[in-house]
């Protein structure tokens, strides 16, 4: 390849990449003498030395080299930090192209704003030592690793004129969700969606070991990145020194990258005849950086070899406060970058280095893609009326909540065609949201085959079995202003525990930051629930991802169980025209009881929490006996059953059923912004009477939530205690005691003095238990009367 | 090739295959006739018709053409079902090879015994549809996807004459465990560890979608598995009518794989001069299996063509019972497998089909390696007085209790040298275990460079950057019988939140199992914790993995809080001496203060809580005040400080300190094997004096696990509350509410009338307060005498 891009050029590549280095050491060390005007000492380096050294220097050589085919094209690109800890790197850039300043106004342009953005850096009070929602530019948190190629894909999803760089570290590679991502470009559509253009970056080494890309041969490196779908083209540093060779070869292969990239896109965008979809996936470009790391930093500290190894991971040198050393060859490491070349006398950027930045918004660090909450459109959502069910009497009817919903998400697609996608691991069919095949398809690159359904080449639903890429894919959407919901099997949501938490972190930091606007909530719908486990078993029983979000900010987490259809479809609309939430909404799929009519259900739905006159058996006026509550779409069959069979068999004992949807309201106002004051709880759930909960998931949660009510103690929660195989329905309700015979039971036992008065209807009720245990046992179905109950 | 496997074999196979399959439609299909001995009726058929057949046969495939190679070369292996469901398979072959019968006596060998094995498929009371504790030969449950080739690695650690064969579902491989696992073989040592041959079986569907790895390019296909390593050998089943081509296709791969595996061990094994560690890495063969979903089943069903897509995924005759057609296609499907031919009247197999069964443990559903704890050796502890720290003084020496950990564990190490591995997502030495590296290294099979360090071909340490390895290694480890430590960052450890669902959920099974021995604890040693942020930040924060573990049953988790590098050992030495249980131990890693001696250390333990008379000011015989009480290393310190400035502050306030190690003695003996009954709780917590308790993770934690104890309205506590980014320990402390100025006035605030009485005290601790948040933020450090505060 014989070279167009002038020496010139990358001088001014050369200067940036210098400054931003510069840059990064002196957050790293400096806490003061930020321009070295004066011989550094010791009392101008920070007390407590942080960060990460090792992975910086080539963040910055790709975001140098970024910049400059930004301002040839104009072209709009958005930079994701792959490689942990990468801190410094990005913050220096934002800061050379001046968004820094401009969005911090506290760390301006010059000297003093230099030596508060060293101060700052993982400091008290200051920034953290990683990517983070606080830095401009950055929509993937550098803590935890792995995310960064699906967050990527998902940024240009619908955004045809986007290219986002992505730089994976080659310890980052070794995760599982990276390892998965790279198989990503086989659901993007090269003609409506942007390009995503992969730096792995292997500079060798972890924290303390050498990775596995960067020590197999290079030609089994190869051979992997072709396997993943990929044009791997190889950028090798092999003289550290020789730094104007390493500019023109990255240069080189850059503009390669992006001219192959376009002539994809082209293809697809306007296909010539007779050249339309000949294999389906193309085989995009990507780049492999090896670069030395801890590049341009000290090669040798104490003798030992440091750049290039593992010891540069963190601070190279360490003891620049007792070792004159060490501090010496500080200095001497610094002026390396030549910063007098740089910055005038008043710490600016020099002009010619400041004009290597692209203009405006086309600036990586001040790209709208980064900030999502600027390009978001509200969604259109079709009327919830239209797709309600009617409910003539309460529980008669039984419809799937999840098919009820997806004729409504149909309407969502139909009326949102770029801004909108499902997303799920191959269970959209199953967890019964099929009508949304009536006007999508699933995206799908490689072979189509003659027999296969709703695969095309463009389409809303994303489907892998991949739990990891569906968040990841859909955090990078949202993030960059677009909808979307995952739609997951309940136990398995467990899979990107991790991931949630990052992304509930970053809202936190997110809505502190006035310069972040809203973007849209994260919307898991979990179905293939805990209780319906005709086809599983216990492996697929775990309702518990409730537990672990609400340990999250209450600010940004909401929960929801829907009773039936019609809460469903309010429920979903709501969390849908939300920003800034985690929403969690949990639904069985299966036939099921009706509830409430459209309005009782918006009403229901919007108060959060309700008594439901038409399933207890209070007197106007006075207090009831017993509270039975309830919250989930089983657990409100079984209690209505149970209030009934009380009802039944209990005449004048005054049974209140009260029906929980928004699951925080249980928390007090001070704990949650959804929590219910002291008095309003009372008022629904007394203040001294039993209460039987039958909750969806874990007992202990309702407990957690409850803590401090004046009732707590006159709560008894039934819910899922990890029993359960592949069977029934209800014997999974009876394998976990939350069967409405169970229920009425433990009313009988709590109410004081009607174990006594109503004895044989406590043993008929075990009876009728044990009958139907056996029932299901002998005949491998549940019996008719509870497959088939309906209320009165 | 040509082959050198006679006809005679080859139909022995076929006839086994036969076998399992007829036995795996039955399964899903048979309540009765399970002979067919008269004409199918609706009713010998299942009312509910559960299972999954698509994945079913490709497995049984492979577990007939592996008995043939045991048989003949009485070779050890072990068989682990990656594809999801695939129950029927596995239960099959179990029950040819008569294991099940002798397991499970209630399912005989004969008709009868074969008519039960059909009923209790998922059914009611019966067994799951996945691979599962109760599958005999099973380590690895089916229910999640992506684990299996992680456990068969696990598996062979230290097995040399052992090879796992381990099919790999196609939509398994999409998951990133999966995609990570391909890397493993770098950290197999040839010489010393067994082998894994990967079967990745590609029929091409999932439930609803085509697969990526069966729909890209075979050349991309591959190109990848080069990529990752291997030699993969291609059976590709092009006519499915043409079994007697498909067996000779796929025994002659086999031959040609173990042939290639002994190759590889021999070279290593006993190594020709001059050939020692060429390149490290050998290149192990693998198998590519293309079989038609649903393979031998309904070709078309109501015009839809059924083998060979995804409508075979579950049950693809699914109206039996009302359907004449499809009951007429179900008999025909399983007359297809001549069932005369393998059964004889009583329903007993043939001898000449039974006899293609290997003999004894050799039966993979029979090998002990399958029931780790046949094999399991107790571990060789080191004395933990050796290694315990003196303490002249409580809270005047600090110490790191990570590296006197280390130092125990590379004794644990020397002792235990072929049965014992400490496994870690690159932090090891991060994590301060260095010490390990005094007796042995990091196990790594590709390049090793002059300047690494501990790497070498074998090793019993296991570093990659993957959560997910790290635990599906370890857990294949544990399951064949052998020990091991999981050290990891506490934030991180949510990414195998999944995971550890899976194998609490096994541990509860496998405990009820009489027949599987108890097998070593899975420990977790958790650090790099939430309060110390120097380097990291608001991502590294997350103490939650407990709240998660203690959803699982009771009697299987344990958490563990050691105050300091004593206690640490001894609930180390205690874990590693365990079955059957998760073990959770969270510990810091950098130096903090001392607080008891060897001996007091092991009591305290002993005891899981105690009272800190040194800290406390109490009386004897009298009530105190109030109780500060403590779980973690940090809250530990604070309290104890916070119990000093109150004893100075506020002479004669009787402060009782307690530290709690073992968590689980907050709950009552009623919820937890470990939960201390009322009388003494109360004892040691008082019934109604307040209590502040500094715990190390979220607060709520604390009140779930204290609920209903009788003093619980007393208690306040302190933890992390998402509040945090990357600063200093007591900035930490401070942003959190859980330093000691805040615990000494919490106490203030709570002992009736002390707040009126000292309020000077209170004032002057909240001054305190506040300037050494100041210094913090002015200085980048605490102040000296909070970080080199000693107690007394």
């Amino acid at each position: 390849m014989t070279s167009s891009i002038g020496p010139d050029e990358l001088e001014l590549v050369d200067r940036w990449w210098r400054a931003a280095n510069y840059l990064s050491v002196g957050q790293i060390y400096l806490r003061s003498n930020p321009l070295l005007r004066e011989p550094l000492k010791a009392e101008h380096t920070k007390s407590r030395l942080l960060g990460h050294w090792g992975t910086t220097p080539g963040l910055n050589f790709v975001y140098a080299h970024l910049n400059r085919v930004i301002r040839r094209d104009s072209a709009e690109m958005l930079f994701v930090a792959g490689p942990g800890h990468g801190g410094p790197a990005v913050v220096a850039n934002a800061w050379l192209e001046g968004t820094y300043s401009e969005i911090y106004g506290h760390v301006g342009n010059d000297a003093d704003g230099m030596a508060e953005l060293f101060r700052q850096f993982s400091y008290p009070g200051g920034i953290p030592s990683h990517a983070a929602p606080e830095t401009p530019g950055s929509i993937s948190e550098g803590g935890e690793l792995g995310y960064s190629l699906a967050h990527a894909y998902g940024s240009v999803l619908d955004n045809p004129q986007l290219v986002t760089a992505v730089v994976i570290g080659d310890g980052e590679a070794e995760t599982g969700p990276l390892a998965a991502s790279w198989h990503s470009h086989n659901f993007l559509d090269p003609a409506a969606d942007g390009a995503v253009l992969p730096i792995l970056h292997l500079n060798g080494y972890k924290i303390a070991n050498p990775t596995i890309l960067a020590r197999m041969p290079e030609e089994q490196l190869e051979q992997l990145l072709r396997g993943y779908g990929h044009e791997p083209y190889f950028v090798t540093v092999k003289d550290p020194e020789n730094t104007e060779q390493a500019h023109r070869d990255f240069a080189e292969v850059l503009d390669r990258c992006l001219a192959d990239i376009r002539t994809i896109q082209d293809s697809r965008r306007t296909p010539q005849p007779g050249t339309e979809d000949l294999d389906g996936a193309p085989r995009w470009p990507m780049i492999v950086l090896r670069s030395p790391k801890g590049w341009t930093g000290p090669r040798v500290v104490d003798g030992l070899q440091v750049e290039g190894t593992w010891r540069s991971h963190q601070v190279p040198l360490a003891e620049v406060r007792t070792d004159a050393g060490h501090l010496k060859q500080l200095e001497e490491w610094l002026q390396s970058y030549r910063p007098e070349e740089l910055f005038d006398g008043d710490g600016r950027l020099r002009p010619d280095v400041a004009g290597a930045a692209p203009a405006g918004p086309l600036r990586m660090s001040a790209t709208p893609h980064a900030n999502g909450g600027l390009l978001r459109k509200a969604l259109k959502l079709p009327a919830y009326r239209d797709h309600a069910v009617e409910v003539p009497e309460p529980g008669t009817d039984r419809v799937s909540p999840m098919i009820t919903l997806g004729s409504w998400m149909r309407d969502v697609i139909s009326l949102n065609m770029e801004t909108f996608r499902l997303f799920g691991p191959d269970e959209t069919a199953s967890n019964r949201l099929q009508d949304v095949y009536e006007v999508t398809d699933k995206v799908w690159q490689y072979r189509i085959d003659d027999g296969d359904e709703h695969l095309a080449r463009s389409g809303r639903v994303m489907e892998v079995l991949s739990e990891h890429l569906c968040q990841g894919w859909l955090e990078g959407y949202l993030l960059t202003g677009r909808h979307g919901v995952f739609s997951c099997y309940e136990a398995f949501i467990h899979i990107v525990d991790s991931m949630f938490n990052q992304h509930a972190k970053w809202l936190k930091v997110h809505r502190q930051l006035s310069w972040r606007q809203p973007v849209p909530s994260l919307n898991y719908l979990l179905s293939s629930h805990v209780w319906q486990q005709d086809h599983n078993g216990f492996s697929h029983q775990d309702p518990g991802f409730i537990d672990h979000a609400v340990n999250k900010k209450a600010e940004v987490i909401r929960v929801y169980l829907p009773a039936d259809a019609n809460t469903l479809l309010c429920v979903m609309a709501h969390c849908l025209a939300s920003t800034d939430y985690v929403n969690i909404v949990v639904s069985g799929k299966q036939p099921s009881p009706t509830w409430l009519g459209p309005a009782d259900a918006a009403n229901h739905c919007r108060r959060g929490l309700g008594i439901w006159d038409f399933a207890g058996s209070e007197v106007p006026g006075e207090e009831p006996d017993v509270v039975m509550a309830c919250a989930g779409d089983v657990p409100t069959v079984e209690t209505v059953a149970a209030a009934e069979l009380l009802r039944e068999g209990a005449p004048g004992l005054k049974v209140r059923v009260v029906n929980v949807v928004d699951l925080m309201r249980l928390q007090d106002v001070s704990e949650h912004p959804h929590g219910l004051p002291a008095r309003d709880f009372d008022g629904i759930f007394t203040a001294d009477k039993p209460i039987i909960f039958a909750y969806h998931g874990y007992p202990a949660l309702i407990h957690r939530l409850a803590y401090r009510r004046s009732n707590q103690d006159g709560l008894h929660v039934r819910g899922y205690k990890e029993e359960g195989t592949t069977t029934t329905p209800f014997d999974m309700a009876m394998l976990n005691g939350i069967d409405r015979f169970q229920l009425a039971i433990d009313a009988i036992d709590r109410v004081p003095g009607l174990a006594e008065r109503h004895s044989s209807l406590r043993q008929s009720l075990q009876d009728r238990r044990m009958r139907a245990r056996e029932h299901t046992r002998t005949h491998g179905e549940d019996p008719e009367e509870i497959r088939n109950w309906q209320l009165g």
